[in-house]
């Protein structure tokens, strides 16, 4: 990462993190439903999405305060999603990102309610959000409800779970994952450049550069599942294999799935460049997804 | 129930199924999700909040086409909060409606996942309806986020599951049922009668009455729950007992408890003398939620 996104990113985080816990805070709430609700939200993680949301925000030039509601309510769906995928019923995973899950540090009824809870409010604060306008709220509820709901998200977890012991091929792994992890990311960039006042046509290159970040960031999970570090992961390697799960490497060799990352990143920069901002960090982002280690 | 009401809500409940329907099925999403998610919209129960939705909006002079995608997301949030209410890790109930709950007829990760979509899909359905305003539209989903969110319906579950097996006071007991099952009728009446043009200060009586509407309802549960007929309800009397929850009749005896009913079917009548509207079916379903018999 260079340091010019790492001093990004570290700002932006904090902004983020800051509102994000506001909002959970301002909830008058059972205290339990709080907490809960507060644990997985503060159990951190990259706020890849959020930050991705306020970069192409201020690509077209707005200041990115004006996004910063949105890109929280992106972050409390992606929690949401987390806590609901980490139940028994579904993946059942006892730890993430180093600290227990929430059902197992609370109980599932607990898990699942903060789950709705994080959902729910995601869209109340876009809607009581005073620095966008109607028309602006209108569209990014829209598109942010058709991400996550049955035809994004929620979709690619249903088909996820479906495709565990099977053996897939590429073109069906990829439309998994575009549901899965693809179409919030796309949403994070497409909502950013729309807030920030990018035209029709800069918004689809914006959704294909999304498109390519969001394979980059699968194959990348994939890849550390097999060679990165359990340290720096906060979670077992080698759990794709032994949940029996389809990924690149097992289907393209780990040389095949890091020649097909390399490809999908010089994707990624192409449709960036017909987009016509002043793209450092977005391009920067797109080296960042494909090279962490976590 | 008087003949006129039956006829309005019968032809009400046939326009909302219709449509409901419409919106899953319209949804490109995974077989089994979408069979889950039908076979709960299509288990039926009276559409009481959608059905008083276009009571409120009518009672304003307005048809009710305007309002029918917003009564029809209140149902989806209704539906998916059956749904999660009665998993294992909650209610744990097997049956619902004479029939079985989502996840004994599917499997658990359906049920949450089906609850997941129904619930992003209600805001979808909103901001994607042309006959609306994008003012109406912030409107209108920033209330249903607040109703059937965190501070509302999905407070009440919890503060339910926290209040088994212990002595509640009738304060303590009408807090929780006010979140639980009065902010979604709250929300229907109102959201209705703002569409319907309702100026400020209607609205504000629409909502006495909304408030009221809801005890009704939540009276009449628990006194069905001791000398109703188990043919009607679909389900077992005298679970509440088993269950060890509070109720009305608990606290106040059955007479005790029939008389509050009373008391706040002649409070809901005057708050609706004093919203000033067309108010035939809005007086008619308060006397229906009072001597309904499922």
């Amino acid at each position: 990462m260079t340091q010019s996104l790492k001093t990004y990113m570290d700002n932006r985080m904090e902004l983020i993190n800051q509102q994000l816990e506001q909002f959970v805070y301002a909830l008058e709430i059972p205290a339990r439903l709080q907490e809960s609700m507060l644990y997985s939200i503060r159990a951190g993680g990259k706020r890849i999405r959020p930050i991705l949301m306020l970069a192409a925000c201020e690509a077209y030039g707005e200041s990115s305060h004006r996004a910063l509601a949105v890109a929280c309510a992106v972050e409390m769906i992606h929690t949401y999603s987390l806590i609901h995928d980490d139940l028994p019923a579904m993946d059942d995973d006892d730890v993430r990102r180093g600290q227990l899950t929430n059902h197992k540090q609370f109980d599932e009824a607990t898990a699942i309610l903060a789950g709705d809870g994080l959902l729910t409010t995601a869209f109340y604060v876009i809607a009581n959000q005073d620095a966008l306008t109607d028309q602006e709220k209108s569209y990014l509820i829209k598109e942010l409800s058709k991400a996550s709901g049955p035809e994004g998200m929620v979709a690619g977890q249903m088909l996820d779970m479906e495709g565990e012991n099977k053996r897939l091929d590429i073109k069906h792994l990829e439309a998994i994952h575009k549901r899965k992890t693809g179409e919030l990311l796309r949403f994070s960039a497409v909502g950013g450049a729309y807030i920030g006042g990018a035209t029709d046509s800069q918004l689809k290159e914006i959704e294909v550069y999304a498109g390519y970040l969001g394979l980059l960031f699968q194959i990348q999970d994939d890849i550390l599942d097999v060679i990165g570090d359990e340290q720096d992961l906060g979670k077992p390697v080698g759990s794709d294999e032994s949940n029996r799960k389809s990924t690149y490497p097992q289907l393209l060799g780990l040389e095949g799935a890091i020649e097909q990352k390399e490809h999908y990143a010089q994707k990624a920069k192409e449709a960036l460049w017909k987009a016509g901002v002043d793209s450092t960090y977005l391009e920067d982002i797109i080296d960042y997804i494909s090279n962490r280690n976590n």
